[in-house]
Order: structure tokens, then sequence, then C-alpha cells
């Protein structure tokens, strides 16, 4: 349907209502067909933008929207950590033994991109969309607001998300992780971070608030990058910490490549981990908990986030509408291992 | 074209010539735009078929055919490590600023599941289409010999394959692992391999092949999984093989996740690496080199096979028949770090 509102024509389209009411596309799509999973407030305002405009659904326009592919289209900022390949994981188990195909979209952390492949995926009638942001460009935005296909977002969960989401609260997480260091007894604890995506920049001033409530912050032991994670990035980054601020005596790593290598590059110089220097990762790959010593971590619930994406998904294709609880919080864990440790 | 091919009628199609020739359709299709790259062989037959069936082009399919959308369809068979990420990167270089968006399709080691993934893009009509084996189903190989766009096999070179390639030669880059331990002086090496799919069964061969011809061939030091690979996985691998086979003095992994896990153990063993265990890796994702000790490996192009893949698709897609070296060997370079030495 966002394609047919391209085409001129003095009939009204589901988007002209939706324009109109002020409300997303599939609003509208859900209003008419099951109403009773709408608002009280958003269906008096799409009834009234129907009556307003003399919009009557197009059958030929409801054949062209039923005529989706098999293709449900997952888009995300990164395939070189194994932080999508578990969200993938638990999709592919939900998508195993249905007629769905998976397709997948990398926008390399650029809004810009992810705005074309979101355009480039709905050319194909996709059945459904998965995104893994909550920070489109304006347009980008609208395309999925105008979406004739469910979409989900992943990795955060907000009731501002355009149609479903599922995720876990990103700050409390980094809350978690800094708060913990401070109850090691850590005094002077550093942050790493490269790729300063948005939500990237959201966990640091979420660790900046915890470190300033527990007195324990300095700016010149928050080390950042505008560059792609690594392991060498890890390590490099220690190194300019070390070197500017030597009595640093712990460091949250914004993911698990850079605690991977800040603990290498501790292993390297003879620091002794946890207790010259705790090292405290984010998400909690898979490869964290067998270094040596294994890396203590805020777990993030990856694949359980993937199963659920594609199982609401699936579920509002088959029925639209059906899906009650639309924005699901799965929470994280703190895994302590060794490389943290009271002192 | 393919496409046509399932359409009743009179009229005999592309598809029909290269069955009667016993050629792909992109031969035909060759034959008829660019005589001048098919080979004499090939065109001779193509030509004889036409005369036979009395072949003329179809405009219309000529249109449709032309009708391809800005999608280059990826497929690969793995995302959990950074093989296929860093490939990737390699082809996002190349797309970048150019009218194509990648998607990409995970066929997780299942060649069913590949064929699956093929039918689908195509039926998207992409601009072309790169694969990452040698080793479809007979229905998925005849989907891409018919497949109306351009199609690159890589990881591998063969001049079997459907269309171009670009790779290595992945049995001499074992070889040349198995040579370098038997060169340091390691007398009882063994072999960890996870996913023994038909490429790691290749290389357990080219191994077998050396290791026996150095006189040093033990089939209790070999040891496999069907299991996916993982750093976990190669820590339990090591675990198996020191079980079965104490006197062991170096091990080859057959990937790098294996090779870290592998590491990881002997060092919670307090097992000497190099001195005591040689540690060889295979590909040499950028984690091995920053690991402590770094890890010698043989390290495949898998970025430049990216770029190079890329490169030939976008060349043919703007002039079919204009790519000359359709089978390209980047060879590969053995990386001698730390966890090796001369005894």
């Amino acid at each position: 349907m966002a394609r047919k509102s391209k085409i001129q024509s003095d009939r009204p389209t589901l988007v002209d209502v939706a324009r109109e009411a002020g409300v997303s596309a599939i609003t509208v799509s859900r209003t008419i067909r099951s109403p009773e999973i709408v608002s009280e407030r958003a269906r008096r305002k799409v009834e009234e933008a129907i009556r307003k405009l003399g919009y009557t659904p197009d059958p030929a326009a409801s054949a062209l929207a039923s005529r989706s592919t098999s293709t449900i289209g997952l888009l995300v900022p990164s395939l070189t950590n194994n932080v999508f390949a578990d969200v993938l994981r638990g999709v592919y188990e939900g998508v195993e033994g249905t007629r769905f195909f998976v397709q997948i979209g990398n926008y390399r952390y650029s809004a810009l991109s992810e705005e074309g492949l979101i355009r480039n995926f709905l050319s194909q009638r996709p059945a459904g969309l998965i995104v893994s942001s909550m920070d489109q460009t304006p347009a980008g935005r609208k395309l999925l607001e105008e979406a004739p296909c469910p979409v989900v977002q992943i990795m955060e969960t907000s009731v501002d998300s355009v149609d479903m989401s599922v995720g876990f609260d990103q700050l409390e997480a980094v809350r978690a992780a800094a708060r913990h260091v401070a109850e090691c007894g850590y005094r002077r604890p550093g942050f790493l971070s490269a790729r300063m995506d948005p939500r990237a920049q959201r966990r640091l001033a979420a660790f900046r608030e915890v470190a300033a409530a527990h007195d324990m912050l300095d700016e010149a032991r928050i080390i950042t990058t505008p560059q792609p994670s690594s392991v060498g990035m890890g390590r490099h980054l220690l190194e300019q910490l070390l070197a500017r601020a030597p009595e640093t005596d712990a460091v949250i790593c914004n993911n698990d490549d850079l605690a991977v290598g800040a603990l290498m590059e501790a292993i390297r110089r003879n620091i002794a981990v946890p207790e010259q220097l705790g090292i405290c990762s984010y998400n909690d790959i898979e490869m964290a908990r067998h270094m040596v010593p294994a890396l203590s971590a805020v777990a993030t619930p990856r694949r359980e986030i993937g199963r659920r994406a594609i199982a609401m998904l699936l579920a509002e294709i088959e029925a639209p509408g059906s899906v009650r609880e639309r924005h699901i919080d799965l929470g994280y864990e703190l895994v302590v291992r060794e490389s943290t440790s009271s002192r």
C-alpha cells in the first residue's frame, strides 16, 4: 500500500487515511480488519478520517497487499561480531519448517544505508520486517510506518516503536555493569567504546550517570573511537586508557570484542586480571566465557530476542492484529566470572 | 528466462536451447550476445541447437530479463564466525556508491536450504548472485545454471563452476599448514574440525595426505564433530584429543574459533604453547593475531575474494560477456607467529 500511494488516483488510499488520522498505515489496516485491538482513541481518529475522505477499501489493493512474498527482511547494523549472529540463530529457529525465507540487509551503522535497504526490501513485498534500531532517518521511519507488512524493532523496546518491539533496557544493563564494578570495590573504572552509534552513546551516558553517583567518574578514563569495534581495537583502547590514566583499576567494555582485546593487552603487559585490573564485558557472546580468565559480563538476551521477534512477526502475518503483547522487555543478566572480583 | 521456461509455449526458449546443446543458459545467452568469448566447441553446439529448434530470441523475454532489480543476492553458509563477515566487507566496499543493494541469505550449511534460498532470490529477479559453495544440490545447481543473471561462486575456484568463480586452493592451503608443522619439527600432529561440510571434509583429506607423506599420520589424532564450530568447541575437541592421544605435540585447527578455543584449553592446563604444543590456525580472522601467544595461521584472502567477486559481477551486469578472466585463484599465505616454532 505504501507503493499504491505513489500512483496518482482520485480514490483515497489507506495511506491517505493514515495521514489524515495521524496514525500509521498498519493502524488503519487494523482498524478495518480487527478494530477490537486498536485503542479507542486511534479507532475514532481513523473512523473520522475514513468518513471525511470517503475511503472504501480497494479490493484490488487488498489483493495486491495479500500478494506478499515468503521473504522476511532482517536489517542489522553489523555482521562482524557475533552479537547479531546470535539474534539470527533465534530467528532461524523460528523460521525452520515454515514457508518463509530470511534475507538480511547489513546497513553498517549508516542510517542512510538503512533507509535505502528498507526501500529495497519493501519493493519486494516482504511478508514482514525485523529492524535492529530505533534510530532511522525520518524518511526511513516513515517507510516503516507505512509498510504494508508487520514490523518488529529489536534490541531495545519502546512504545514509540513503529509497530512491535522486543529487546531489553540497554541503559539499565550498562548501569548494572557499572554498579557491579563499584560493588567489587574498584574505584577508578574506565569505559571503552568503539563505533559510537546512537545506542553506544546512550550506553556511555548511562555509565557516566552511575559512575558519577558512585563518585568515580573521570572523563580521562572514557576512551571512545568512531572506528569499528574489533579485538585489536580493544587492545589499542586499553593502551590509550593506561597511557592517559595509569591509575585505572577496572574497565567496562561496550562489547565483547573490546573486552577480549583489553584482556589480551593486559596479559601482554603482565597486568593481573582481576587483581590489578577488573574487566567487565557487555553482550557476553560465546567466546567471552572461554577466555582465561573468563570474562564477567552483562549478558544480553540476543537469541531469545530473535526467537520472540520472529514469533511475533509470524503470528501477525498469520492473523493480523492477533499479537496482544506488542512491546516485550526480556531483561538482561549480570554474569560474574573471573575477570572481576571483590577486593 | 529460467521463469519463462515454466510457461507453456510452442516457441522454443533459451533454456530449451541450453538443454538441447548441453550447456548453461548463460552460455547460450553469451553465444548470442558475445560469441567471441564462448569456446569454439560450445559455440558450435549452441548454434546447432538453435538451428535444430528454430529458436529466435524473444524480444519480450529480453525485455523481461532486463527488468532485473538493484538487488545482489549473497548466499553464505554461516554468519557465526568472522570468515564471511570479512568477505562481506570486501563486497560492501565494491558496492559502495553504486545503485546496488546486497541481500544476504544464510543457508546454515544445508544444501536444501541453499536451494530454497536460490529459488527465493531468483523469484526477485536479482541483478546478480554470489554463492559461497560448489556443493549445491543438483536442483540448486540447475537453478544457478539457468539463472537469468551473472553468478559468481566464491571461496574455491573451478572451471566447473556455473559461471564465474573467485577463491583459492583450499587443499593446497591446508597442505601448507601441515607442511609448516612438520618443518617446525613437530612429529605427532592432530587435526581438529567441526561442522564437517563437504569443504571441511576435503580439507581433512588434504591434511591426511601430507601427514601420511611425512609419516606422522595417526587417525587417533583426528578429532571431528558434525556440530557447529565455536571457541567452546575448540576447547572441547582439544580435551578429547589429549585424552585419546596424550603424545600429541601440535594441532592444526580447521578454523580460528577452534584454534582460539584450543589455545585457551592449553592455557587452562598449563601446557606451554608453542613449546609443548604447536597450534596452527586456518583463515586467520582478526582476533587470531591478538591472542597471547599470537596464533600462526594459514591466512585466506576473504576480503579480496569479496572485492573481486563484486567487481566481476558488476562488470558482467554492466556489459554481459565482458569479464574475460572468469576463474580467479587468489592464493593464500602462511603467517608464522608465536603459536608454532622450530624445535
